[in-house]
């Protein structure tokens, strides 16, 4: 059996690595997302949200990642093509193998400074 | 010996409890703290940047606490009196019962927002 950060980690690699559709694998049919745009539900609210941002992708590093039998935390560096620095936090539930929630974190801030110019 | 989680833990629950004194009891006097807003050096440059927030704070509720020998890492929902929903995130490095490190990540827009409004 995976742990919930073995399939966190699996979810991480494939959408940083370039692969949105290995990532959405790890992602339940009933997913909710807590986002600081808003609540989105499903994996194409999902996508929607997380694949313009994994495309823009131009390196990543994994801070740290811990979790327990049905939860996930990690924090990352994010470099972008419109932000240099896009750090993110995600907090994700884990069941049988695949995330029913997600809450993620980082700063808008600079995407709207970044738009704006 | 207290574990990186421990500490942690002490310090948020201080800090968020109103005794922002007795957070900085927790933290390093070499802290370094990795900002939205830079990087600042020293428990007074911290105090500075996350007294007026410890200060605004209505109420918070902490979502997922995990870490190892020496790191930390928590997620946690915030309101305060300028913005309702303002989570954060930290990972902390903790050497000798202190914080040495915390990269904090929070979404600034919402405080830009209601600044401006």
């Amino acid at each position: 059996m995976t742990t919930a950060v073995e399939t966190t980690l699996a979810h991480f690699n494939a959408w940083t690595g370039g692969d949105f559709e290995e990532a959405l694998r790890h992602v339940s049919p009933d997913v909710v997302c807590d986002t600081p745009n808003g609540t989105l539900t499903g994996p194409e609210a999902y996508r929607g949200f997380m694949g313009p941002f994994a495309a823009s992708l131009r390196s990543s590093k994994l801070l740290a990642a811990f979790g327990d039998d049905h939860q996930a935390l990690i924090m990352y560096d994010a470099e972008t093509a419109l932000v240099a620095d896009a750090p993110g936090a995600e907090l994700h539930t884990v069941r049988d193998g695949l995330i029913t929630s997600i809450k993620i974190i980082f700063d808008r801030q600079p995407f709207v400074e970044a738009r704006r110019s």
